[in-house]
């Protein structure tokens, strides 16, 4: 994608709302900078949109007039960060199943490869309110799930949000924070350390540009990203009928697999997964048990179809990590770190990198190169 | 059956163990008469009988040369009992799903007609060592249950089959006991009362004949009466691969419905539970889920087919209660009990029966009549 169709859509994230999917058709019909030129062109007054009523296209203009492409991409590349689009590199494809309401791109905080860590990652999501017992499966599984070199993807909410991200990062794992506001904005505000920490170790991405707040709607329309972002979704606790069930749903919708760990039929925050569950949704007690499912999924499960990238085209960060592990036995991420002078974040960026290409495996909190080989040959490189 | 061919048949009982599909081959080609004249009769010594070993033969001939019918219907008299055949007006039709392994006959004590019953019947069973959580749960569903017109079925142990029985009889409801063991016995012991009780209030029926102890095999196979005789199975709780969920998978492979209530991941207990949730089982929290399941099976859902059996031909102190039940508004079964002249157990069990037939309703502490008056037409009864 070129610099003017890139920045017109980073324009374009001030304009359509998460999940709007006649701003999404419009996009895929013209292009970002065709939209955009319609909207605030010397013409705009005059044009219209399919499907748009004047009232909500005099919204999309003012919105369009407003935006500050320039600005928003020296905001996030302040933080380090970046504006991923579709096509790039990075680009997580399975977020194409979201069709018209795929995200128009994703800003995105930390060394990590997003494409990559989301073919081997899973949602674990739930009540804000939850009970001990919520949080204490929620913890569980973050870290059981981050021991076997999964990613886990959350929301960064209160409750069982924290408690997967903080079950991931206690285990030296990799996480992931879906939020639904800017990046540059920590919501809860709470939650300003946990986010830091998770854009260090892991990465926080968001649809919305920089110093944006959430709205309840765009909650809502953020559980989509989480649910089309991972293989599958694990609701701990959660109401009857509450909105921790949407991404469940959502997950459904796509195709993911939709898990639920059931807990006590006298307590209420169980209730809405003992719905899902009562549905199509299946009984998860650990992590082993969601592994097997979503390890399932998928034509380009890397352990089971062999390295998605041959060697020769890994990135020389991750090439001076891989070379630098022994033929035989694990070594802890720190001394791969001294020995390749690579941040430790950086070095276990990549090491769950090279874990989703089938290159190393993760032992306790050791690393080693995996048992098969992985075959250097060329091979395409795709979603789900 | 004539009175010759069911004392042979009580006397196999002494002879044939629960479930022994080659004894229940024997038995269904040759007639119980024949077959235990082939044991005992003069000619025993030379006879063989097919897929039978001498040596085991040999255990079959001493077992029916102890035998002693006549002894044995006196036993189950004296406790105001009786023995049912296949055939019988009486006998659940449903249990013949087992085939070889149906039992041979039932002793059953306690008023109630068992094949009305066991029409709107569902199994609650689990743990002897439950938690209060599970004893909580089974009271709950066998109350909920009884309430809403359903017969309790459990096996009288420890744990939740008391609770289940409890739950059901504190609720003036309908329940009945499968023992392991000859209906005069107690087992466990500490639970004399509780069955004393169900003889009174429900039934206790067994396989077995009087005197007669149970085993660890014995417990196994009363499990596949359990699932075989009501709709659906419901375990509250259970240990990961516990004997509890033979009946669970039993009833699956009879095509009954099979439920599970679930519980805490860090339960023990609640293990096998969610064993059984992740297979074939469905999730149940509460009565009304597992009405709405179990009220599904079948051709003969009284509530949906109308009445099984036309009111002309009820037995005198069913019609008694029916006309004594006023066109509207409901009566508490102790003042039905008075104004018909019959016992109050009697009158409970006979509403039971008048529920699964259609006739009547239960509301709270009260009956009435059906809302829709059943059709006055004769129409065969039958199985599920």
């Amino acid at each position: 994608m070129g610099d003017e169709e890139r920045l017109a859509r980073i324009a374009l994230t001030r304009v359509i709302e998460p999940g709007d999917e006649r701003g999404g058709r419009w996009l895929r019909e013209l292009g970002a900078r065709e939209l955009l030129c319609r909207l605030i062109g010397p013409e705009s007054a005059s044009v219209t949109l399919p499907g748009a009523t004047e009232r909500r296209l005099t919204g999309y203009r003012l919105r369009a007039a407003d935006a500050d492409p320039e600005r928003d991409l020296a905001a996030i590349g302040a933080l380090g960060g970046r504006f991923l689009c579709p096509g790039d590199a990075e680009w997580p494809t399975q977020l194409d199943d979201l069709g018209d309401a795929r995200p128009l791109g994703l800003y995105v905080r930390g060394v990590a490869d997003l494409r990559r860590w989301a073919l081997r990652s899973v949602a674990v999501v739930g009540a804000r309110a939850c009970t001990a017992y919520g949080a204490h499966m929620a913890t569980t599984l973050g870290s059981a799930l981050a021991e076997r070199g999964w990613v886990v993807v959350s929301g960064a909410a209160y409750g069982i949000d924290a408690a997967a991200h903080h079950g991931a990062l206690a285990a030296h794992g990799a996480t992931v924070a879906v939020l639904a506001c800017g990046v540059d904005r920590a919501y809860p505000a709470g939650h300003q350390v946990l986010i830091a920490r998770i854009a260090e170790q892991g990465l926080v991405i968001g649809e919305l540009p920089p110093g944006v707040h959430p709205t309840p709607g765009r909650f809502v329309l953020r559980n989509r990203v989480i649910a089309a972002l991972t293989r599958g979704t694990v609701v701990v606790e959660a109401e009857y009928r509450s909105g921790s069930l949407v991404t469940a749903r959502a997950a459904l919708r796509l195709g993911r697999y939709t898990m639920g760990v059931p807990g006590p039929v006298t307590s209420g925050l169980s209730a809405g997964v003992h719905e899902l569950l009562r549905g199509e949704g299946t009984v998860v007690t650990d992590a082993d048990e969601i592994t097997e499912l979503v390890g399932e999924i998928g034509a380009l499960a890397p352990e089971r179809r062999g390295p998605v990238l041959p060697r020769d085209l890994l990135e020389p960060a991750s090439t001076r990590i891989l070379d630098a592990l022994p033929a035989r036995g694990a070594v802890a991420p720190g001394r791969l770190a001294r020995l390749t002078g690579t941040a430790y974040d950086e070095t276990l960026g990549r090491l769950y990198e090279l874990h989703a290409l089938g290159f190393v495996e993760r032992h306790g909190d050791g690393w080693q190169l995996a048992a098969r080989t992985p075959i250097r040959r060329s091979a395409p490189e795709g979603g789900f």
